[in-house]
């Protein structure tokens, strides 16, 4: 959570009139997004009627020269109806705007709320989503490499040495180093790529109800292995907050996902290994964090070690935490 | 700006029902208010056609016993036509409920922006907007006593010590030493007393262009002398980002004032002793939150020596900042 920046109400405005939306009525800075400042902003809006967008300022974790990848993949996948929000271009067409240096964008605002604990009907929701999204953006003309790929986990967690990983937990140099020579000897090629999201956690994710509303927070989006994304949405999904795998959610997840993109084969093989990866994943950037976030940061460190027994639960148990 | 305690999906749909507002379509947490958690939420209303609160949970600077007195206070100057945020009663007619152990309130959500450097005509209707609260509050029932008042300003002040005052600034120690003897003999007795908001910062007025949309956060509302709350409020509208006095602002803001509430001959003498009191009352907080905030607490400082200086000021042109 976090705004960064303070932005006042005469700078707000101004803004908002290079935007046909009509007048500035609301502005109140969100909890949301960790690397970015963000407002929900009202507007008298085009008709005269209200609107609502949330007002993204890119701090220093997402680069101005990405922003094209990023907000034209929102306004492509938006126009073939997944539920993600557009991108609200100013009255010059531009996707983005400098304020005081740093890229703004304004983006529709999508209702919904993010649960904690899904139940199956949400999960089987998302996965449906999940494969909409990977078939939206098949035509997609932008690319991106993935910067949060295999070898900067190992570079991360290298970085994090094995003291420093003694230090959250003793047990964690042994699994990481296990891990990750299982990972770089068997990390599977071939495989289906597309567009991904990379990081579709429940907080990435609006529902009302058992609908999905908004797919959100693409700053991860990449080209990859397309049934990655599957396994990083299991790995983030299916896991009780006592810890505990849920099942009955995994199904659900991989049911409503096959749905709309049967897997091939191979893809649902690899399954069990690109999970490993996927735990290694949110295993290196928060071990990396919690070892270099200062004491005194705007920001809750989250517990590296959450995802070292999802990632012990899928070397141990892979197969079936994927069989449906 | 704080979101202490996080509610689930699942906790806020269940509060939504308690209340006849619609069904929850969305919360984000938002960055207000210093002492609570806030989300801004929007339901889809009674008639179906979406309605947005302000839901506040109280974290421990809010005592549950004295939410009567400023929820109270919320529904009485509303109904008076203050243009302050009702509060919505619970189906039960309840205006707050506990949510684990915590007291929440569902507050009207109000257009509006807060201004960082007002213009004339906003510190004019600003100061109406006082005067209004003034004369509405006259028949309102609650009693509170004023927990900053000036043996509270002696209390923190001597906490801090000469060391932590001077620490703060060396010149810090006398300024404070000479004035609060200057006001504990000089303080006036006998003025006109009624509820007073007693922080009406910019932070707490929304407006929209010139118009005043919203007085907010009554959290230190209280009985107190009323032109005190003019001379706070003084304090704190009428310099600018570099600390100089502002004299249109000033004349403006008592303009509008006087339009609504003309001040006694008695009242008027009195501005410059109580306007080095709003000044010390917020010196002292300042300092004492300077010197006693964990370095890694979410929440920023705020320089106290803004307050000192505008503290000096008064002491030494308090004739001429209320000459109108």
């Amino acid at each position: 959570m976090a705004v960064y920046t303070t932005l006042s109400a005469a700078e707000l405005a101004g803004l908002m009139a290079e935007y046909d939306v009509g007048a500035l009525v609301s502005a109140k800075g969100i909890a949301e997004g960790v690397s970015n400042s963000n407002w929900l902003v009202e507007t008298t809006g085009r008709d005269g009627h209200g609107a609502r967008f949330i007002l993204t300022m890119y701090e220093a974790r997402v680069a101005v020269e990405e922003l094209p990848f990023f907000l034209g993949l929102l306004d492509h996948l938006a126009a073939k109806g997944s539920p993600v929000p557009r991108t609200i271009h100013d009255r010059a067409g531009a996707p983005f705007r400098l304020v005081r240096g740093k890229a703004v964008a304004l983006i529709e605002f999508l209702p919904g709320v993010s649960v904690d604990l899904p139940n199956a009907a949400q999960a089987h929701a998302v996965g449906q989503a999940l494969a909409g999204l990977h078939l939206d953006a098949a035509d997609f003309a932008g690319e991106r490499a993935n910067t949060m790929a295999l070898p900067h986990w190992h570079e991360l967690l290298s970085q994090c040495g094995r003291q420093g990983l003694h230090s959250i937990d003793p047990s964690l140099p042994a699994l990481v180093e296990t891990e990750l020579r299982h990972l770089e000897a068997n990390w599977p090629q071939g495989l289906p790529r597309s567009v991904i999201h990379a990081d579709l956690f429940p907080d990435n994710v609006l529902l009302l109800g058992d609908e999905v509303t908004g797919l959100i927070d693409f700053y991860f989006a990449c080209n990859d292995v397309t049934a990655y994304d599957l396994a990083v949405t299991h790995s983030a999904w299916c896991f009780g907050s006592d810890g505990r795998f849920r099942p009955e959610i995994a199904e659900a997840l991989l049911a409503g996902y096959a749905e709309r993109r049967p897997l091939s084969a191979e893809e649902h093989r690899a399954l069990p290994i690109l999970a490993r990866g996927a735990a290694m994943r949110f295993l290196a950037t928060r071990a990396y964090d919690w070892l270099h976030t200062p004491a005194d940061a705007l920001v809750t460190r989250k517990d590296p070690m959450d995802f070292a027994r999802r990632l012990a639960f899928y070397a141990a148990e892979g197969e079936k935490a994927f069989s449906i």
